[in-house]
């Protein structure tokens, strides 16, 4: 048990929210009734990039609206999907005449409420998608059900997108980029003790001593399974052997590693990591071309990591190293 | 009970190191035999900037290494001090001739070896030192004693201090701003959850449900006092005023604030907390010129925060302002 520091659950969001604003005010503007995050200084005659989704996650994804990567971001209540009519007025405000394109992750939720907002916006408005379901936990077999969920290659998707669009590429252009990295893109994670609720503070699952649970998402949900904890070393090729197989990585690819922290786990233990996964994949002649280590997807106070790989092109690579400024991300 | 992740004990803080070089490795480079830290690209022609001291406390002192900021970090192993030999071999790797100012948090084992250090190389370099006394809870009303532990506040020392020497102000005039904004600062943290110590996976003290420790340090101590939990407009409250009071802060003033994180605090925790300091502080007619939200000075996966103010001159302003590259802080 432990206890989730705020003053009331109602307006947990909204004063965090005020918060990212004073620390980075030069950067964004929180609008409220309804509840959006936009650029504070909006950009002009390009296309629009929008994300949003529950909040838990941050700094997913208020915290990447800036140059270079979102216009507006969009945030529900703790793992909750955000209203349609909130995700219609950050498109309002965001879109330039010249198209928006929405980054998705594949939640029954969120899918349902940006759809909505893009079919009332469908008069006015071109609106595009990219659904991002990377969590390789979540593949089935059998067709039909949700499908795989959208993690932390959430990211990439909208780091590159967001290049693409500050380049001047046309929406089409935007949303197919962010279709190839999604397609390009595979993530797994594993959880060593299980979020705190801030509504009961209880975790969300239980853990016995020398268990982990491997397959984690970002809702604090149970993985695909209980195992007996391992080192770092053998822990992260157990990640990363699937991700290199669904990607269909070979010998002489570059890759984009993203090593996410799920919340509490430390910048030591991520740094080991980083470290492991770059020994796993030059073992199999695969290079780490970028990589990113920290925690930009969390699932609150999680302790536990996920690995994404993105297999690179020198397009994506162009993108991915563009200049950014956001909270989170500013190269 | 949790599970740190990682190798073994012995090769933790070094293979993190290796990580973050992956993660950031156009930046910082990490020598090894003895262990130390250095930018990539070494300055040529200013004062260095040297720090370090016990692990566990990441993204200090080895994020904060490059363009703006620090030249060489030192790290211990966990909660532990340096040797004199590493901090000897990064004051040699880093001193370009113009002399080199130590950054030390005040505690025993690092003033001992830094100084230990410093003596060894006095013959050859000019070595200052800036001891950072920032918190408030180890305040004694009686001399003698250690003094005040060093926490947060070395932050704003290294971010200052880095820019006056990158902008090339002598080693005096270095030191001596660093020490001005020691005497400015004041620090008080709080803990709603202990540390976990990764050699044994347990907490390192136990809090019931509805208590916090009062004026905590960064390494898993009992803080002052163990308190009943209130809310965050509360508790903020709670460590805003004695800070306000121990800097003789004004209406009128402005002040740097850092909301640190202490390892396992959320985003939206350090929002709200964000939101509500500036809230106390312009109760008081005290202005938050410049903010910093986030995990900077953590206790390995402490849950709980720290708030560090320092009240501004216009120089200090213009060095925090200052352009910085570093891993954790770029701007």
């Amino acid at each position: 048990m432990s206890r989730f520091f705020m003053n009331e659950r109602e307006t947990l969001v909204e004063q965090a929210l005020e918060g990212l604003v004073e620390a980075h005010g030069g950067l964004v503007d929180v609008h409220t009734d309804p509840l959006f995050v936009t650029r504070r200084v909006p950009a002009t005659g390009k296309v629009a990039l929008v994300s949003g989704g529950g909040s838990g996650h941050e700094p997913l994804h208020t915290g990447f609206v800036g140059q270079g990567m979102l216009d507006a971001a969009v945030p529900g209540d703790v793992f909750a999907s955000p209203t349609a009519l909130q995700v219609r007025a950050a498109i309002q405000a965001a879109d330039t005449g010249e198209g928006t394109v929405m980054v998705i992750k594949n939640y029954t939720g969120d899918v349902l409420n940006f759809s909505i907002a893009a079919e009332l916006l469908s008069e006015t408005h071109r609106v595009e998608q990219v659904l991002v379901d990377d969590d390789l936990a979540t593949q089935k077999e059998d067709e039909g059900g949700p499908g795989r969920r959208g993690t932390a290659a959430v990211v990439a998707v909208e780091k590159i997108c967001g290049a693409a669009a500050e380049a001047g590429a046309p929406v089409v252009e935007v949303r197919e980029l962010g279709r190839e990295v999604v397609a390009r893109s595979a993530t797994l994670g594993v959880s060593f003790e299980a979020c705190t609720n801030p509504m009961t503070g209880r975790r969300s699952f239980d853990l016995e001593p020398g268990e982990m649970e491997f397959g984690v998402g970002i809702h604090g949900e149970r993985g695909i399974e209980t195992r007996p904890t391992t080192g770092a070393a053998e822990l992260v090729e157990s990640l990363v052997t699937p991700l290199v197989e669904s990607v269909g990585l070979r010998r002489g690819d570059s890759v984009l590693a993203i090593v996410n922290g799920l919340g509490a786990t430390h910048g030591l233990e991520l740094g080991v990591a980083a470290r492991e996964t770059r020994r796993v994949l030059d073992g199999l002649g695969i290079g780490v071309a970028r990589s990113l280590v920290g925690p930009y997807v969390t699932s609150l106070d999680m302790k536990g990591l996920s690995i994404t790989l993105t297999a690179l092109t020198d397009d994506l690579v162009k993108f991915w190293d563009a200049p950014v400024r956001t909270p989170a991300l500013v190269w």
